[in-house]
């Protein structure tokens, strides 16, 4: 669990785009942000109050998070200043990079020395069991994609905006590092051993009020061979009462598979909906999410249109039209 | 690569059942085994020479294979004398338990001095890449259960014994600790990180030659909520051209599971089908294994020609009828 509120660090990113994970916590968790640190070079701005460590501190942020790709692959010795003065500073570092900060000699001595926590969201901290499909009290919903990276997350976090909206209780359970980052917990779910993967899910969503709704961060496609299993895995432990199907229409090839083609919305439906009900014999397709970003406004309404008469199911892009008619359907269930 | 042949290490095997790790070896390959060692007490007997480590060092083995579940989860101290003997005679040490042989500090030490492997199958010791996806020369095979322990081992084993047979070439590729001790090689797939485990699948079934037929082992079950995600990234990162349905027909509910009763043949087949399309489209069912050790022999017989009238399919138990029919229906592919 990441200490929230964050200041988040930008470093010397190039551009917006090099700052995307700390643009998704500022535009779904404003709340856990008391300001951002950018570096002489940096391009991207997230129009939140500059600060420095010991306004952030004065502030209340807890953990400086890394909210920037970094170039190469490496920590640079630029960001290392800060880091370092940081965890002097008192706060705690999360990040989401591959290279982990743990394994930074430096900034383990002085997280050691301060006492203050490294969070690495790529990997696993907690002894997850294996699974026992034991019916918990509570509702889920899922989304699943006909492809990986089609807007699952985006689908998840505007569903919990809309569905607290309408006055129902709802909690987004990220299984991804920008996910965790977002809202400080979760399963990093690509890291976990196969054999506890659906039980990882299962601590992720444990019992709850009747009335209650998780909203389980989807991983990976049924149809794409290289994640199945992780989206399986997510199928069988989130037993799902909901599932949301997502699709980006203009996509060519399954990503980074060129051989495979997409998967129609239908077949999709048909492939993972029998594979929901055995968790969860009353599980339901809800609704579609379409990711329209490459269509024009005219082309996203046509699209979503002809998806809603062709499925039978409410279709929007949660982007352009908001996630309120798929939390109204999940209410209706 | 777990260096061959071997010398069996019965321990103290309170019954045969203890030591069937040993008796799978054993079976299987017989041409593996030059001997056993057994301790005071021990109550299995596989019918192998009785040797000490002088006299198997002399008969050319080369891996001491612990072939006995432990009892307590510990490696006793009685065994750790012939344990750390036998790394000074010159033996690897191979073992698939769960406490691992690394972790005990005299076996490390001892294994260093003498430049002796430790091997530990259930941990994986390559670094698995993501999966391509890519079409693969040769042939592959995959038999997937209605549940976990139905036979599915025992039926890839029994296939490839009855292929060889019948002058087919083919290769058993081994996915868990047993079978990996078996041939002395495979991938430990439930210890496997989520993000690799289709990798490891592609990995340990490459490029062959065109009339050359991977037999994969198959583990746990598309059914089985558990542990359905290992068994879906067996399905695509195998790609397989053949599926074999295997079955136990006195299971009650799913291992493990006591909410969950079992899925039919029919519906295994109409759910593993279209999931191993994705990766081949020219993949086929093929046959049906059924595992009728609880059953008499005319039960067991009437059983089996039922289900091959049901499903249209050569059905059979490869214990008591062997895999002959099976490899008879993959050579007509």
């Amino acid at each position: 669990m990441i200490q929230t509120p964050y200041l988040l660090f930008l470093g010397d990113a190039p551009d917006g785009l090099a700052a995307k994970v700390a643009q998704g916590i500022r535009d779904w968790r404003p709340e856990n942000c008391v300001g951002q640190y950018r570096m002489e070079g940096c391009n991207a701005d997230l129009g939140l109050p500059e600060m420095d460590l010991v306004q952030a501190r004065e502030a209340g942020a807890k953990t400086l998070v890394i909210g920037v790709a970094n170039r190469g692959g490496v920590i640079s010795q630029a960001w290392k200043k800060v880091l370092v003065t940081a965890l002097e500073e008192g706060f705690d570092l999360a990040s989401g990079l591959h290279n982990l900060l743990r394994d930074e000699p430096d900034l383990a001595a002085v997280a050691e020395a301060t006492g203050r926590a490294l969070h690495d969201v790529r990997v696993p901290e907690v002894d997850y069991p294996i699974a026992n499909g034991e019916k918990r009290r509570g509702k889920r919903v899922l989304p699943v994609g006909t492809d990986c990276s089609v807007g699952k997350m985006y689908t998840g976090l505007a569903l919990d905006q809309a569905m607290r909206k309408q006055g129902m209780k709802s909690t987004f359970r990220p299984t991804g590092q920008t996910g965790i980052l977002i809202t400080g917990d979760g399963v990093p779910l690509d890291a976990v051993v196969a054999d506890f993967m659906a039980g990882a899910v299962e601590w992720l969503t444990p019992d709850n009020d009747p009335d209650h709704w998780d909203i389980i961060e989807g991983q990976g496609s049924l149809y794409h061979v290289s994640f199945s299993g992780v989206t399986l895995a997510l199928i069988h432990g989130g037993q799902p009462d909901a599932l949301i199907l997502c699709h980006e229409p203009t996509r060519k090839h399954m990503r980074g598979l060129p051989g495979y083609g997409l998967p129609s919305l239908e077949a999709l439906r048909d492939m993972a909906l029998p594979l929901a009900q055995v968790a969860n014999p009353d599980c339901q397709v809800v609704g579609v999410s379409i990711n329209t970003q490459h269509m024009g406004a005219a082309e996203a309404e046509a699209y979503c249109a002809e998806v809603e008469g062709r499925l039978g199911l409410p279709t929007v892009d949660p982007f352009r039209h908001g996630a309120g008619r798929l939390a109204e359907a999940l209410a209706a269930l």
